[in-house]
């Protein structure tokens, strides 16, 4: 089984496959200066079909954590933004031709939120705390938006 | 001073405002079963402009709570997703031939995110425990998209 190694999520190493969601670099004073925005974050793209919000309520992973499958939205991105302060886990990996070539396993820091860009190959949702809960920001649509890929052999990122 | 009792945010008490965003109600069961996903929760309105993710940091605030200024968004909806398990104030009112009428102080349970429908009257965002780190979805335009009024008497929402 390959290993893998927590690796610090962050805006540059995550740039090949999504965006950063926090409270860190620019923002604007608003509301009499007790707020600050950090403006538009997320590179939303959903095609022809709009955007929506769901909540996903997740089972808590613990690590060393296998896995031997990943998927990807080929119709749209798709952003993670956790409801609890627990760190949670982000697989993702660069494509090579139509698969996925070897994952990254990126840790958040428990003040995190990240976007997928379109078709960027990830693990499902992993929590590592409950509860597992996660407003979704993604494509609302009538197709599929899914493509589904096993590796022959599991990875195990370990703790 | 005019007095307010919270009231706990629920999504039957809160239609005429907006949408609740929790991990109750009807689910899809997708990741093998180990994730719910509480599909498309938000009536998300941004007119002709797009939808986008900012993340705000706010002051936290403390019960009881005095303000006397309210403000709405002409042109869009804005939600307000909580990044930790922090109960907040949800502060809105009807509106009255172009003024809002008596506001109402809702509080979430920990586990809620709203969507304000456009054109509602709401108060500036008020975590009840630092940090207050939220997700916004609302609309990225070019426009102020912004209307306040002050009352000529402050409110104060009794812890």
């Amino acid at each position: 089984m390959t290993q893998l190694r927590l690796e610090p999520l962050t805006a540059a190493a995550f740039a090949p496959f999504g965006d950063v969601l926090d409270a860190t670099g620019d923002f604007r004073l608003i509301n009499a200066g007790l707020c600050h925005r950090h403006h538009d974050l997320a590179r939303i793209d959903t095609g022809d079909a709009r955007a929506g919000i769901s909540i996903f309520s997740a089972e808590a992973r613990a690590l060393p954590y296998d896995f031997d499958l990943l998927e990807r939205h080929p119709e749209g991105s798709q952003a993670f933004v956790p409801m609890t302060q627990h760190p949670f886990l982000v697989i993702v990996a660069p494509d090579a031709g139509g698969t996925p070539a070897a994952p990254r396993a990126f840790i958040t820091n428990g003040a995190q939120g990240i976007n997928l860009h379109r078709g960027i190959w990830h693990g499902v949702l992993t929590p590592l705390g409950a509860p597992g809960l996660f407003a979704v920001i993604d494509r609302i649509g009538t197709t599929p938006n899914l493509e589904e890929y096993r590796f022959s052999a599991p990875w195990c990122v370990l703790a």
